[in-house]
């Protein structure tokens, strides 16, 4: 089960009643977060999850309402004791400024290890599958999709026939090979096809692009920025580097996702429930994501 | 009339139900702020003051709960179109600093002039007698005394002694000099010697020291860091470079201050009202600040 949280959902600056936004996964006692603005780190711990589960940061551009609170957020790991070293992915330059606002950060518990994403491959991260994609903001910014496998049922005809020991069955079930009384043993050999996993796209900070709809394609969810509700805002939105609600919508459709969140509203839209219906009216699934909003992926079937 | 709120009342770290400790003085509709930890800007939204008002920030010193939300501080003033001048005091280094954490916010509306604590001299700012003094922590740290001045009461007797004509009576209350029929005229020759003004001193983070008695002589005020209540808690407080109540308290005591005011409390510290007892026991008109006190200082008599 891939748990997806959202502690903040408010875009620009931190308001009283709405954190920045940021998005935690957690998958089998291991997080990764996305984004940390100013307040990330009350947020967070409003959600009840534990800032040592976390592994992984992904950034997904520098402008501060998506990363200045991350020195901060690191500095409360060191407080409680992290040794661990923590990754964190983001644009070109990451390590650049990460290393700049930490100036008032100097001394932390644990190692940092940058990953500066410039191939825009897809790389493995504690049983995750990930793969970044381009958006089209202002400055360089960056979404992820992030993959859950899931191997094929086991066959036990198969097996048979393949003449696996018992004694190996459920080994394979969890390793690709292993070799027993001398001979190699492949999970291919009692194992059906490879089944559907779970996906989920995260993307903000972002107008409307092909690389988003191509990446979100069949996620089960999809988080997506929606920086108004109305649609009269377009020019704002354009100037700005950001989408509508129904923009979002659309790309949900097209991307032929389960399920469309909408995060990092406005400071002027107090009440996003109130304009969810451009949304809707094009993508009948969607949900105005708020602050503590989590959702449960499984696997289906 | 000198007003002085405190937005937040924390150490180390933003907690959900504790900002990080700052405090903004308003005066004749000018405002300076001290400190700027990460969620000062929404601490000082919940006070109700304006942003477009912070003429000047202090900074304290160089830890993250003291200027991590700075840049975000001044990112909401340039949002808000903000074009005059704001200037940041601070140690030496301040500039560095600061441009550095702006790394995120590298386009701001109006422009800062940055100004290093180098002698420790007063100076003025908006009609306020600013006094810096060392404090003693585990990175150099300021505190800062803030005067405002008080002149003499008019002497009827006095003006007509010196031939000083009617017409200029009211001018000579508010300004050193004029010259009028071609003579010059002073205010000395109309007023009495200069009235007990208002003052106001604020440390953190600090051991303590007697710049800090010395500084705080006198004072109004004092807003002072109390880290812990419990004194067994004395090996923290100096390995840390904070204070226990009763050590501020007697610091307080021995300034011959009216009235203090504890700020900067450690996470764990949860309720420090239950242990304000170690300080009253030393100097009776002590406080336990909180996010959004406010008190207003007024000239005696």
């Amino acid at each position: 089960m891939l748990n997806i949280t959202l502690p903040g959902t408010g875009g620009t600056m931190p308001l009283k009643n709405r954190w920045l936004s940021s998005c935690i996964l957690s998958l089998n006692g291991h997080s990764i977060l996305i984004d940390c603005g100013e307040g990330t780190q009350i947020a967070l711990k409003n959600t009840g999850h534990k800032f040592k589960s976390v592994d992984a940061i992904c950034i997904t551009h520098f402008h501060a309402d998506h990363i200045l609170g991350l020195p901060g957020f690191l500095l409360t790991m060191s407080n409680e004791g992290r040794t661990e070293p923590v990754t964190i992915f983001g644009p070109e330059g990451i390590e650049y400024v990460v290393k700049r606002l930490c100036v008032v950060a100097p001394y932390l518990t644990f190692d940092i290890n940058f990953e500066e994403i410039k191939s825009f491959d897809s790389f493995y991260k504690k049983q995750l599958i990930i793969t970044p994609f381009r958006t089209k903001h202002s400055i360089p910014c960056i979404g992820y999709s992030f993959e859950v496998n899931r191997v094929g049922k086991f066959n036990v005809q198969k097996a048979k026939q393949n003449n696996v020991p018992l004694s190996v069955w459920s080994v394979l079930q969890k390793q690709k090979s292993v070799t027993f009384d001398g001979k190699l043993y492949t999970s291919d050999m009692v194992l059906e096809g490879p089944r559907r996993g779970i996906k989920f796209t995260y993307c903000t900070d972002s107008r409307p692009t092909e690389s988003i709809r191509n990446a979100a394609q069949g996620s089960d969810l999809f988080v997506c920025e929606g920086m108004y509700g109305d649609d009269g805002k377009i020019l704002q939105a354009k100037e700005k580097g950001h989408m509508l609600f129904s923009e979002a919508a659309r790309l949900a459709k097209d991307a032929g996702v389960d399920k469309l969140l909408l995060t990092h509203y406005s400071p002027s839209l107090e009440y996003p429930e109130k304009e969810i219906e451009s949304a809707k009216s094009i993508f009948e699934n969607t949900e105005c994501g708020y602050d503590g909003k989590s959702i449960d992926l499984n696997f289906k079937d």
